[in-house]
């Protein structure tokens, strides 16, 4: 009997390695070909699955397969697209089994965050009660680091560390001009709902070379008045001061700093950021000189300076999900487990995702200061093994080399079409 | 005798190389101690030399001075401090002269653009007629890259190859998510006057691989109803975009987009960037979603990403400064002479002072598109030696070692204070 195709799909927003892991997928697949026929990808996500557009990844070689390793972005497109629950559209999971099934795909493999860890568990739970046999197994990707059990999220340690060298850049670059110039400099970073990324901003202040760093979590109630006494203590302690910024930040009602009602010279609803907002509030209440910056999609794009941890275990993630479908498991998401910190060791564990679905991660309140401007020791030794090591890209011509795939499709087997 | 003392200062805004320059003079003065004596540093540039706060460099050991070349920002400090005219303040050019005299320093090496070049002309010229004998040796300096004469000014290819890099990073990202979320990427870049650095962007295209990248200058009067149209080309061909907009873009009544009269919603007047400003026209207009960045500090602290021409070249201008001045120059620049663009080989060359002094070199016509949206073949043959190589700095612990010197100050000798 023909062993069975594989189906793997990429979701939400994506990230410096999320291809490393579609890479470790594909490398490990093409090692077992007794056990795996081919590996098809969705064609933006899950999407491409329920439009039965699929791509055949065996069409392209090893060497562009390799250099997924090295690529960032969704190499095959992803999507924001959340699957509903089964009693609101069932309909969605069974078009799902019937691609799945005329292709002859028996593992299923979905590289994504929370939402894509409950939509693999569902597939799996309704393939059960289809009597269609179907190998869910989730590869965790978040830069927003927010999945539960896994030690961190492959895609957050390259944030993490793009952020922690920003600042760091920023930081020496304000220094120097404070005397006459700009004083405060502001980095806005990702993160709506939990500051992870934020935190790492403040890696870039060391023992050896401490930095004034203020950082604003949303985890804290965003108090001005308590912020500009901050910032004006390290501004003429130390001439300057970085302040670091998660998107998410909000005041004690609850609401966002960055939703300031902002309109322009028309009266027209301007939508900015919260780091000019923050910039505002320095000048107005302290008058010093402030730029500032928003790093955006440059920020999880970053491969260039990507987290040879994060690279490595993003890999790791994707290469350990096809060994677990060969050892026949099912409905479980590949770990990262964390035996030391310093040095740092790991393993690879496996979560059933029973426990991985529709669990949020927060970040412990320990891992903040008591004042809710910094971060812990705790949280310095979480995170630095997560940014250590880097893995440049190849370059030609002065430009990283990132591959793009053919990304030829599948010739469709299905009648109906299916509307989105 | 005892060879004459230097003097070294850093003028305006930082970049990731003006520190290689700085190690080019110290590492080059050093090899020359029958010459030249001690180094003295300006701290926080003119103002320095100005308050007779002078650093004694000869206290750093020599691994400290080697770690200049890939440290970013200015490591002595910097100023924004423009000497007015000497029929205005000659008061502050005496003072020069005096600083430089009690301290015995007959060379002048001043490390910036045009206003420094400017500056250093001036302090050459009253010194012949003062008497007191000094070599003022401009080192070019500044990611505007509107120097005359050279062919491009150190600072200025790191920020092409930073730029260039995230736009071709950005693009991936925004590519992968753009069928069902994001399909347009704004990117905000440095360059008020001169487009240089957003030309960079289109750099992200190549023949081999082509992204729809929209530049906006500011030599071309922005037309949002143009602009409006290439947007939904580029989406409905490609299904994404980028856009890589300088900050000092204009509309054809010559007022900066950015400047939108932005208010709170207590009425309060904000300052935002042009992303945002061209994001919300892209929204308003085509009704595509969006997101936007401002690198701001970032593009031009970034020197873990930096060219390694650029690096040699910064360099290379620190080193023959000082090689001028022991051979007897005065009041010159050390240029950047290309030979040819591919390969790329250049040569040192020397420009007399007041040649380059209040003079701007703008971008060519020629260098964009006849549509105003793109750079010319012509542009990219000039470019793209500017971002060849790479040039990566020591790590440890997951970030760049960046030095920090001790900049220990020199006794002061004249009894009198000067205000700025």
């Amino acid at each position: 009997m023909a062993p069975k195709n594989a189906f793997y799909a990429q979701s939400g927003g994506v990230t410096a390695v999320i291809n490393a892991s579609a890479c470790g997928i594909i490398e490990t697949a093409r090692k077992h070909p007794d056990k795996i026929g081919k590996v098809y990808a969705g064609r933006n996500g899950i999407i491409g699955a329920l439009t039965e557009d699929l791509i055949d990844t065996s069409l392209e070689d090893d060497v562009a397969i390799a250099a997924l390793r090295s690529t960032p972005s969704g190499a095959f497109g992803s999507c924001r697209y959340k699957l509903k629950g089964l009693d609101q559209n069932r309909r969605e999971y069974e078009r799902l089994l019937e691609v799945f099934a005329a292709h002859d795909i028996g593992y299923f493999f979905y590289n994504g965050g929370g939402d894509s860890a409950d939509t693999c568990l569902k597939v799996s739970q309704l393939s059960e009660t289809m009597g269609y046999p179907i190998q869910a197994i989730h590869v965790p990707k978040t830069v927003d680091n927010d999945l539960p059990i896994t030690d961190n999220c492959p895609g957050f340690g390259s944030v993490a560390k793009y952020i922690a060298v920003s600042t760091l850049e920023a930081s020496f670059d304000v220094a120097s001009m404070a005397k006459t110039s700009t004083k405060v400099f502001v980095l806005e970073v990702m993160g709506r709902h939990a500051g992870w990324i934020a935190a790492a901003g403040g890696l870039a202040s060391t023992d050896d070379q401490p930095l004034p760093i203020l950082t604003l979590f949303p985890e804290i109630a965003f108090d001005e008045r308590a912020f500009l006494a901050r910032v004006k203590d390290m501004v003429e302690t130390h001439g300057f001061c970085s302040v670091v910024v998660s998107e998410g930040v909000r005041n004690a009602d609850g609401q966002f700093l960055a939703d300031q009602g902002l309109k322009d010279a028309f009266g027209h609803a301007q939508l900015g950021g919260v780091a000019p907002v923050i910039a505002n509030i320095v000048k107005n209440g302290l008058g010093y000189k402030y730029h500032w910056g928003v790093a955006d999609y440059l920020q999880r794009a970053a491969r260039h300076i990507a987290s040879r941890t994060d690279v490595d275990q993003a890999y790791a993630m994707g290469r350990t999900a096809v060994e677990f479908a060969i050892a026949g498991r099912n409905s479980v998401m590949p770990t990262i487990e964390r035996i030391s910190d310093a040095p740092y060791e790991w393993r690879i564990g496996c979560a059933p995702l029973d426990q991985v679905a529709n669990v949020e991660k927060m970040m412990p309140r320990s891992f903040i200061t008591a004042d809710g401007f910094g971060i812990t020791d705790e949280c310095r030794r979480y995170l630095l093994p997560l940014i250590e090591g880097e893995d440049y890209p190849p370059f030609k011509n002065g430009l990283p080399c990132y591959v793009r795939l053919k990304n030829l499709a599948v010739e469709r087997k299905l009648k109906e079409n299916f509307e989105i």
